[in-house]
Protein backbone atom coordinates (compact mmCIF):
# COMPACT_ATOMS: atom_id res chain seq x y z
CA UNK A 1 0.00 0.00 0.00
CA UNK A 2 1.19 3.37 -1.04
CA UNK A 3 0.40 6.62 0.82
CA UNK A 4 -2.00 8.97 0.37
CA UNK A 5 -0.83 11.61 2.98
CA UNK A 6 -0.15 14.46 0.68
CA UNK A 7 -3.30 13.67 -1.56
CA UNK A 8 -3.47 12.26 -5.19
CA UNK A 9 -2.99 13.80 -8.36
CA UNK A 10 -4.39 13.19 -11.84
CA UNK A 11 -2.27 14.65 -14.55
CA UNK A 12 -3.70 14.77 -18.09
CA UNK A 13 -1.43 12.93 -20.65
CA UNK A 14 -1.46 15.83 -23.77
CA UNK A 15 0.00 16.14 -26.81
CA UNK A 16 -0.28 12.42 -28.25
CA UNK A 17 -0.61 12.30 -31.88
CA UNK A 18 -3.59 10.67 -34.10
CA UNK A 19 -3.41 7.32 -33.13
CA UNK A 20 -4.13 4.21 -35.70
CA UNK A 21 -3.66 0.09 -35.58
CA UNK A 22 -0.41 -0.70 -34.61
CA UNK A 23 0.90 2.20 -32.88
CA UNK A 24 2.96 1.66 -29.70
CA UNK A 25 0.64 3.14 -27.27
CA UNK A 26 2.56 2.56 -24.44
CA UNK A 27 5.47 4.23 -25.80
CA UNK A 28 3.64 7.40 -27.13
CA UNK A 29 2.46 7.73 -23.44
CA UNK A 30 6.31 7.48 -22.35
CA UNK A 31 7.60 9.67 -24.21
CA UNK A 32 4.58 12.21 -23.18
CA UNK A 33 4.49 12.31 -19.47
CA UNK A 34 7.30 11.11 -16.69
CA UNK A 35 5.91 7.90 -15.18
CA UNK A 36 6.90 6.65 -11.82
CA UNK A 37 6.75 3.68 -9.66
CA UNK A 38 2.97 3.23 -8.43
CA UNK A 39 1.50 5.24 -10.97
CA UNK A 40 -2.03 4.47 -12.31
CA UNK A 41 -2.28 4.99 -16.16
CA UNK A 42 -5.69 5.15 -17.07
CA UNK A 43 -5.81 5.01 -20.75
CA UNK A 44 -9.30 5.54 -22.34
CA UNK A 45 -11.14 2.83 -24.67
CA UNK A 46 -11.11 4.50 -27.67
CA UNK A 47 -7.21 4.95 -27.94
CA UNK A 48 -6.60 1.18 -27.09
CA UNK A 49 -9.22 0.27 -29.66
CA UNK A 50 -7.65 2.35 -32.48
CA UNK A 51 -4.13 0.62 -31.89
CA UNK A 52 -5.85 -2.40 -31.73
CA UNK A 53 -7.27 -2.15 -35.08
CA UNK A 54 -11.01 -2.18 -33.45
CA UNK A 55 -12.18 0.77 -35.04
CA UNK A 56 -13.64 -0.44 -38.22
CA UNK A 57 -16.11 0.78 -41.25
CA UNK A 58 -19.45 -0.86 -41.08
CA UNK A 59 -22.98 -0.91 -40.45
CA UNK A 60 -23.69 0.07 -36.40
CA UNK A 61 -26.74 -2.11 -36.10
CA UNK A 62 -25.01 -5.28 -37.45
CA UNK A 63 -21.78 -4.69 -35.46
CA UNK A 64 -23.68 -4.05 -31.89
CA UNK A 65 -25.50 -7.52 -32.85
CA UNK A 66 -21.87 -8.76 -33.42
CA UNK A 67 -20.63 -7.52 -30.38
CA UNK A 68 -23.64 -8.39 -27.59
CA UNK A 69 -23.95 -11.73 -26.22
CA UNK A 70 -27.50 -10.68 -24.71
CA UNK A 71 -29.73 -8.11 -25.42
CA UNK A 72 -30.68 -6.24 -21.80
CA UNK A 73 -33.37 -3.93 -22.72
CA UNK A 74 -34.28 -2.31 -26.06
CA UNK A 75 -35.78 0.95 -25.80
CA UNK A 76 -36.51 3.06 -28.57
CA UNK A 77 -33.23 3.74 -30.43
CA UNK A 78 -30.98 1.91 -27.33
CA UNK A 79 -30.08 -1.13 -26.81
CA UNK A 80 -28.83 -2.08 -23.21
CA UNK A 81 -26.53 -5.25 -24.35
CA UNK A 82 -24.51 -7.57 -22.14
CA UNK A 83 -20.89 -7.68 -24.46
CA UNK A 84 -18.93 -10.84 -24.57
CA UNK A 85 -16.86 -9.93 -21.50
CA UNK A 86 -20.28 -9.61 -19.18
CA UNK A 87 -20.21 -5.85 -19.23
CA UNK A 88 -23.64 -4.04 -19.24
CA UNK A 89 -23.40 -1.21 -21.27
CA UNK A 90 -25.24 1.04 -24.21
CA UNK A 91 -24.86 -0.56 -27.84
CA UNK A 92 -22.36 -3.18 -26.20
CA UNK A 93 -19.44 -0.56 -26.39
CA UNK A 94 -20.04 -0.02 -30.33
CA UNK A 95 -19.46 4.04 -30.43
CA UNK A 96 -19.05 6.35 -33.41
CA UNK A 97 -17.94 9.13 -31.28
CA UNK A 98 -13.97 10.36 -31.48
CA UNK A 99 -13.63 8.00 -34.63
CA UNK A 100 -13.48 9.05 -38.30
CA UNK A 101 -17.00 9.79 -39.73
CA UNK A 102 -18.01 5.88 -41.37
CA UNK A 103 -16.61 4.26 -38.59
CA UNK A 104 -17.22 2.95 -35.37
CA UNK A 105 -15.33 1.77 -32.58
CA UNK A 106 -15.37 -1.89 -30.86
CA UNK A 107 -14.20 -2.76 -26.96
CA UNK A 108 -10.94 -4.37 -27.17
CA UNK A 109 -11.29 -8.35 -26.96
CA UNK A 110 -9.31 -8.78 -24.10
CA UNK A 111 -9.30 -5.92 -22.06
CA UNK A 112 -7.69 -6.77 -18.96
CA UNK A 113 -5.44 -8.24 -21.41
CA UNK A 114 -4.68 -4.67 -23.24
CA UNK A 115 -3.86 -3.60 -19.77
CA UNK A 116 -1.24 -6.38 -18.78
CA UNK A 117 0.31 -5.99 -22.38
CA UNK A 118 0.60 -2.02 -21.87
CA UNK A 119 1.92 -2.42 -18.07
CA UNK A 120 4.73 -4.83 -19.58
CA UNK A 121 5.48 -2.24 -22.26
CA UNK A 122 5.65 0.67 -19.71
CA UNK A 123 8.07 -1.36 -17.94
CA UNK A 124 10.45 -2.67 -20.53
CA UNK A 125 10.59 0.74 -21.89
CA UNK A 126 11.27 2.82 -18.48
CA UNK A 127 12.14 0.14 -16.07
CA UNK A 128 9.00 1.56 -14.07
CA UNK A 129 6.27 -0.13 -12.11
CA UNK A 130 2.98 1.13 -13.18
CA UNK A 131 -0.54 0.55 -12.83
CA UNK A 132 -2.75 0.18 -15.90
CA UNK A 133 -6.60 0.51 -16.44
CA UNK A 134 -8.35 0.86 -19.74
CA UNK A 135 -11.43 2.97 -19.20
CA UNK A 136 -14.88 3.72 -20.84
CA UNK A 137 -17.67 5.61 -20.77
CA UNK A 138 -20.99 3.67 -19.22
CA UNK A 139 -24.84 4.54 -18.08
CA UNK A 140 -26.05 3.17 -15.29
CA UNK A 141 -29.40 2.16 -14.61
CA UNK A 142 -30.97 4.61 -11.54
CA UNK A 143 -29.06 7.23 -12.41
CA UNK A 144 -29.05 9.83 -15.74
CA UNK A 145 -25.39 10.56 -17.39
CA UNK A 146 -22.34 8.62 -18.06
CA UNK A 147 -19.10 8.24 -15.71
CA UNK A 148 -16.00 6.33 -16.29
CA UNK A 149 -15.15 2.87 -15.65
CA UNK A 150 -12.67 -0.11 -15.99
CA UNK A 151 -12.87 -2.37 -18.42
CA UNK A 152 -9.07 -3.51 -18.17
CA UNK A 153 -7.14 -3.62 -15.20
CA UNK A 154 -3.85 -4.80 -14.40
CA UNK A 155 -0.44 -4.68 -11.73
CA UNK A 156 -3.40 -3.59 -8.86
CA UNK A 157 -6.56 -4.96 -7.21
CA UNK A 158 -9.59 -3.86 -8.78
CA UNK A 159 -11.48 -3.48 -5.43
CA UNK A 160 -10.45 -2.21 -2.06
CA UNK A 161 -12.56 -4.97 0.35
CA UNK A 162 -13.16 -4.11 3.76
CA UNK A 163 -15.41 -6.76 4.76
CA UNK A 164 -14.34 -8.33 7.74
CA UNK A 165 -12.35 -5.48 8.92
CA UNK A 166 -13.33 -3.10 11.53
CA UNK A 167 -14.45 0.77 11.90
CA UNK A 168 -13.40 3.17 14.50
CA UNK A 169 -16.24 1.83 16.79
CA UNK A 170 -15.23 -1.57 16.40
CA UNK A 171 -18.45 -2.18 14.05
CA UNK A 172 -17.56 -4.99 11.31
CA UNK A 173 -17.80 -4.10 8.19
CA UNK A 174 -20.10 -6.35 6.36
CA UNK A 175 -20.85 -5.25 2.74
CA UNK A 176 -18.32 -2.97 1.69
CA UNK A 177 -16.03 -3.13 -1.02
CA UNK A 178 -15.15 -0.28 -3.15
CA UNK A 179 -14.65 -0.88 -6.39
CA UNK A 180 -11.04 1.49 -6.18
CA UNK A 181 -10.32 0.54 -10.56
CA UNK A 182 -13.85 2.00 -11.25
CA UNK A 183 -13.35 5.09 -8.95
CA UNK A 184 -9.85 5.78 -10.85
CA UNK A 185 -11.17 5.32 -14.13
CA UNK A 186 -13.72 8.26 -13.02
CA UNK A 187 -11.14 10.42 -11.41
CA UNK A 188 -9.09 10.00 -14.56
CA UNK A 189 -12.40 11.49 -16.91
CA UNK A 190 -11.89 14.57 -14.54
CA UNK A 191 -9.16 15.50 -16.80
CA UNK A 192 -9.78 13.55 -20.20
CA UNK A 193 -12.42 15.33 -21.45
CA UNK A 194 -14.34 13.98 -24.42
CA UNK A 195 -13.69 17.38 -26.87
CA UNK A 196 -9.55 17.79 -25.90
CA UNK A 197 -8.96 14.78 -27.19
CA UNK A 198 -7.38 14.14 -23.69
CA UNK A 199 -6.79 9.97 -23.79
CA UNK A 200 -4.95 9.14 -21.43
CA UNK A 201 -3.72 10.64 -17.25
CA UNK A 202 -1.53 9.25 -15.05
CA UNK A 203 -2.65 8.92 -11.42
CA UNK A 204 -0.10 9.46 -8.18
CA UNK A 205 -0.47 9.20 -4.79
CA UNK A 206 -3.11 7.05 -4.31
CA UNK A 207 -3.64 4.12 -1.97
CA UNK A 208 -3.04 1.43 -4.52
CA UNK A 209 -2.89 -2.19 -3.75
CA UNK A 210 -0.48 -4.02 -5.88
CA UNK A 211 -2.36 -6.98 -6.81
CA UNK A 212 -3.40 -9.15 -9.77
CA UNK A 213 -6.93 -8.08 -10.31
CA UNK A 214 -9.45 -7.20 -13.03
CA UNK A 215 -12.10 -6.14 -14.48
CA UNK A 216 -13.65 -9.33 -14.87
CA UNK A 217 -13.36 -9.98 -11.66
CA UNK A 218 -15.97 -6.66 -11.51
CA UNK A 219 -18.65 -8.32 -13.68
CA UNK A 220 -21.52 -9.18 -11.42
CA UNK A 221 -21.88 -13.14 -11.99
CA UNK A 222 -25.89 -13.75 -13.84
CA UNK A 223 -26.56 -16.06 -10.59
CA UNK A 224 -25.97 -13.11 -8.43
CA UNK A 225 -27.75 -10.40 -10.73
CA UNK A 226 -31.29 -9.00 -9.78
CA UNK A 227 -31.36 -6.69 -13.12
CA UNK A 228 -30.91 -9.44 -15.92
CA UNK B 1 -14.75 26.77 -16.90
CA UNK B 2 -11.56 26.39 -14.60
CA UNK B 3 -8.38 24.83 -16.42
CA UNK B 4 -7.11 21.63 -15.34
CA UNK B 5 -3.98 21.38 -17.60
CA UNK B 6 -1.47 20.93 -14.54
CA UNK B 7 -3.65 18.40 -13.49
CA UNK B 8 -6.57 17.68 -10.52
CA UNK B 9 -5.63 17.60 -7.00
CA UNK B 10 -7.34 15.58 -4.26
CA UNK B 11 -6.64 16.48 -0.66
CA UNK B 12 -7.72 14.21 2.57
CA UNK B 13 -8.96 16.93 5.12
CA UNK B 14 -7.32 15.15 8.09
CA UNK B 15 -8.20 15.54 11.66
CA UNK B 16 -11.64 16.23 12.31
CA UNK B 17 -13.17 15.62 15.50
CA UNK B 18 -16.01 12.49 16.03
CA UNK B 19 -18.91 14.42 14.80
CA UNK B 20 -21.78 15.25 17.13
CA UNK B 21 -25.50 16.56 16.28
CA UNK B 22 -25.33 20.62 15.68
CA UNK B 23 -21.51 20.27 15.22
CA UNK B 24 -20.48 23.09 12.66
CA UNK B 25 -18.96 20.84 9.91
CA UNK B 26 -17.99 23.51 7.14
CA UNK B 27 -15.65 25.34 10.46
CA UNK B 28 -14.50 22.22 11.41
CA UNK B 29 -13.51 21.27 7.69
CA UNK B 30 -12.61 25.32 7.04
CA UNK B 31 -10.03 25.11 10.24
CA UNK B 32 -8.78 21.97 9.28
CA UNK B 33 -7.27 22.83 5.25
CA UNK B 34 -6.72 25.98 3.27
CA UNK B 35 -9.96 26.56 0.87
CA UNK B 36 -9.57 28.39 -2.38
CA UNK B 37 -12.37 29.78 -5.00
CA UNK B 38 -13.03 26.87 -7.11
CA UNK B 39 -12.43 24.23 -5.10
CA UNK B 40 -14.98 21.29 -4.43
CA UNK B 41 -15.44 20.21 -0.66
CA UNK B 42 -16.45 16.76 -1.05
CA UNK B 43 -18.18 15.30 2.14
CA UNK B 44 -18.99 12.25 3.54
CA UNK B 45 -23.24 11.09 3.98
CA UNK B 46 -21.92 9.60 7.03
CA UNK B 47 -20.74 13.34 8.46
CA UNK B 48 -23.64 15.39 6.93
CA UNK B 49 -25.91 13.05 8.78
CA UNK B 50 -24.14 13.25 12.02
CA UNK B 51 -24.31 17.12 12.25
CA UNK B 52 -28.12 16.83 11.24
CA UNK B 53 -28.80 14.52 13.68
CA UNK B 54 -29.81 11.75 11.57
CA UNK B 55 -27.73 8.97 13.09
CA UNK B 56 -30.43 7.39 15.76
CA UNK B 57 -31.01 4.56 17.85
CA UNK B 58 -33.73 2.28 16.26
CA UNK B 59 -34.45 -1.04 14.62
CA UNK B 60 -32.51 -1.48 11.49
CA UNK B 61 -35.72 -3.30 9.76
CA UNK B 62 -38.03 -0.80 10.58
CA UNK B 63 -36.01 1.93 9.42
CA UNK B 64 -35.12 0.75 6.23
CA UNK B 65 -39.18 -0.02 5.58
CA UNK B 66 -39.53 4.12 6.70
CA UNK B 67 -36.66 5.19 4.69
CA UNK B 68 -38.01 3.43 1.43
CA UNK B 69 -40.54 4.82 -1.24
CA UNK B 70 -40.38 1.74 -2.76
CA UNK B 71 -38.78 -2.08 -2.85
CA UNK B 72 -36.55 -2.26 -5.87
CA UNK B 73 -36.35 -5.94 -5.51
CA UNK B 74 -35.68 -8.24 -2.34
CA UNK B 75 -32.55 -10.85 -2.34
CA UNK B 76 -32.08 -12.63 1.30
CA UNK B 77 -30.90 -9.82 3.68
CA UNK B 78 -30.51 -7.39 1.04
CA UNK B 79 -33.13 -4.89 -0.10
CA UNK B 80 -32.94 -2.16 -2.72
CA UNK B 81 -34.91 0.51 -2.08
CA UNK B 82 -35.53 3.76 -3.55
CA UNK B 83 -35.35 6.14 -0.88
CA UNK B 84 -37.67 9.11 -0.87
CA UNK B 85 -35.15 11.29 -2.67
CA UNK B 86 -35.40 8.57 -5.26
CA UNK B 87 -31.97 7.42 -4.69
CA UNK B 88 -32.13 3.29 -5.44
CA UNK B 89 -29.53 1.92 -2.59
CA UNK B 90 -28.91 -1.17 -0.42
CA UNK B 91 -31.47 -0.55 2.60
CA UNK B 92 -32.45 2.95 1.58
CA UNK B 93 -29.42 4.36 2.53
CA UNK B 94 -29.65 2.85 6.16
CA UNK B 95 -26.33 1.90 7.41
CA UNK B 96 -24.64 0.86 10.83
CA UNK B 97 -20.95 1.11 9.91
CA UNK B 98 -18.83 4.15 10.93
CA UNK B 99 -21.65 5.25 13.88
CA UNK B 100 -21.86 4.17 17.72
CA UNK B 101 -22.97 0.00 18.15
CA UNK B 102 -26.51 -0.09 18.36
CA UNK B 103 -26.94 3.28 16.30
CA UNK B 104 -27.75 3.26 12.35
CA UNK B 105 -27.08 6.28 10.09
CA UNK B 106 -30.19 7.77 7.91
CA UNK B 107 -29.28 10.11 4.54
CA UNK B 108 -29.71 13.25 5.35
CA UNK B 109 -33.55 14.58 4.78
CA UNK B 110 -32.66 16.81 1.62
CA UNK B 111 -29.03 16.45 1.14
CA UNK B 112 -28.66 19.05 -1.99
CA UNK B 113 -30.17 21.24 1.07
CA UNK B 114 -27.51 20.01 2.92
CA UNK B 115 -24.45 20.80 0.25
CA UNK B 116 -26.33 24.60 -0.25
CA UNK B 117 -26.24 25.21 3.90
CA UNK B 118 -22.19 23.74 3.28
CA UNK B 119 -21.49 25.79 1.10
CA UNK B 120 -22.92 29.09 2.18
CA UNK B 121 -21.31 28.51 4.92
CA UNK B 122 -17.84 28.28 3.77
CA UNK B 123 -17.84 31.48 2.16
CA UNK B 124 -19.31 33.51 5.38
CA UNK B 125 -16.70 32.00 7.31
CA UNK B 126 -13.91 32.32 4.69
CA UNK B 127 -15.22 34.26 1.66
CA UNK B 128 -14.63 31.31 -0.18
CA UNK B 129 -16.47 30.65 -3.62
CA UNK B 130 -16.40 26.34 -3.40
CA UNK B 131 -18.98 23.94 -4.61
CA UNK B 132 -19.80 21.15 -2.24
CA UNK B 133 -20.67 17.46 -3.08
CA UNK B 134 -22.26 15.17 -0.15
CA UNK B 135 -21.06 11.41 -1.34
CA UNK B 136 -22.26 8.18 -0.12
CA UNK B 137 -20.86 4.88 -1.05
CA UNK B 138 -23.84 2.94 -3.79
CA UNK B 139 -23.47 -0.44 -5.29
CA UNK B 140 -24.39 -1.03 -9.06
CA UNK B 141 -26.75 -3.31 -11.15
CA UNK B 142 -24.11 -5.28 -13.36
CA UNK B 143 -20.97 -4.08 -11.57
CA UNK B 144 -19.68 -5.92 -8.33
CA UNK B 145 -18.20 -3.80 -5.51
CA UNK B 146 -19.37 -0.25 -4.40
CA UNK B 147 -18.16 3.39 -5.53
CA UNK B 148 -19.15 6.86 -4.19
CA UNK B 149 -21.66 8.95 -6.05
CA UNK B 150 -23.43 12.35 -5.15
CA UNK B 151 -26.37 12.40 -3.08
CA UNK B 152 -26.04 16.27 -2.94
CA UNK B 153 -25.06 19.03 -5.15
CA UNK B 154 -24.29 22.94 -4.83
CA UNK B 155 -22.63 25.24 -6.31
CA UNK B 156 -21.31 23.52 -9.88
CA UNK B 157 -23.35 21.55 -12.64
CA UNK B 158 -23.69 17.90 -11.81
CA UNK B 159 -23.25 16.71 -15.41
CA UNK B 160 -20.90 18.06 -18.08
CA UNK B 161 -23.29 18.04 -21.27
CA UNK B 162 -21.89 17.23 -24.44
CA UNK B 163 -24.47 16.64 -26.35
CA UNK B 164 -24.79 18.77 -29.48
CA UNK B 165 -21.34 19.59 -29.73
CA UNK B 166 -18.70 18.08 -31.89
CA UNK B 167 -15.59 15.71 -31.83
CA UNK B 168 -12.26 16.67 -32.99
CA UNK B 169 -13.29 14.70 -36.45
CA UNK B 170 -16.39 16.57 -36.26
CA UNK B 171 -18.76 13.76 -35.57
CA UNK B 172 -21.69 14.94 -33.73
CA UNK B 173 -21.93 14.02 -29.58
CA UNK B 174 -25.63 12.50 -29.60
CA UNK B 175 -25.65 11.18 -26.46
CA UNK B 176 -22.73 11.58 -24.12
CA UNK B 177 -23.66 13.74 -20.41
CA UNK B 178 -20.91 12.58 -18.30
CA UNK B 179 -22.38 12.84 -14.24
CA UNK B 180 -19.30 15.04 -13.05
CA UNK B 181 -20.81 15.09 -9.95
CA UNK B 182 -20.73 11.41 -9.42
CA UNK B 183 -17.06 11.26 -10.62
CA UNK B 184 -16.17 13.65 -8.55
CA UNK B 185 -17.36 11.72 -5.50
CA UNK B 186 -15.50 8.48 -6.67
CA UNK B 187 -12.33 10.50 -6.88
CA UNK B 188 -12.96 11.82 -3.51
CA UNK B 189 -13.37 8.92 -1.83
CA UNK B 190 -9.78 7.69 -3.10
CA UNK B 191 -8.37 9.48 0.25
CA UNK B 192 -11.55 8.84 1.95
CA UNK B 193 -10.44 5.29 2.88
CA UNK B 194 -13.81 4.01 5.21
CA UNK B 195 -10.99 2.77 7.87
CA UNK B 196 -9.15 6.11 8.53
CA UNK B 197 -11.79 7.85 9.22
CA UNK B 198 -11.32 10.59 7.09
CA UNK B 199 -14.75 11.90 6.05
CA UNK B 200 -14.05 15.18 3.41
CA UNK B 201 -11.88 15.73 0.69
CA UNK B 202 -11.05 18.82 -1.23
CA UNK B 203 -10.38 18.38 -5.12
CA UNK B 204 -8.56 21.55 -6.78
CA UNK B 205 -8.04 22.16 -10.44
CA UNK B 206 -10.88 20.47 -11.74
CA UNK B 207 -12.51 21.93 -14.75
CA UNK B 208 -15.95 22.64 -13.22
CA UNK B 209 -18.53 24.38 -14.69
CA UNK B 210 -20.44 26.46 -12.27
CA UNK B 211 -24.19 26.28 -11.70
CA UNK B 212 -26.83 25.48 -9.93
CA UNK B 213 -26.89 22.02 -10.35
CA UNK B 214 -28.13 19.30 -8.16
CA UNK B 215 -28.16 15.41 -7.40
CA UNK B 216 -31.78 15.72 -7.25
CA UNK B 217 -31.25 16.28 -11.81
CA UNK B 218 -28.82 12.83 -11.62
CA UNK B 219 -32.19 10.90 -10.53
CA UNK B 220 -33.50 8.78 -13.39
CA UNK B 221 -36.68 9.57 -13.40
CA UNK B 222 -39.87 6.56 -13.88
CA UNK B 223 -40.37 6.74 -17.39
CA UNK B 224 -36.72 6.62 -18.31
CA UNK B 225 -36.38 3.24 -15.53
CA UNK B 226 -35.95 0.17 -17.19
CA UNK B 227 -35.30 -1.38 -14.13
CA UNK B 228 -37.28 -0.89 -12.07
Amino acid sequence: VHGSDKGVWILPVAGLPELSEGDDLAALIAGATELADLDVVVVAQKAVSKVEGRVIQGDKHELVAGESSRVVRRSGDLTIAETRHGFVCANAGVDASNVPPGQVSLLPLDPDLSARRLRARFEQLGGVDVAVIVSDTFGRAWRLGQTNVAIGVAGIEAFTDYRGSTDFYGNELTATRICTADELASAAELVMRKSDGICAAVIRGVAVVRGSGSAQQIVRPPNDDLFR
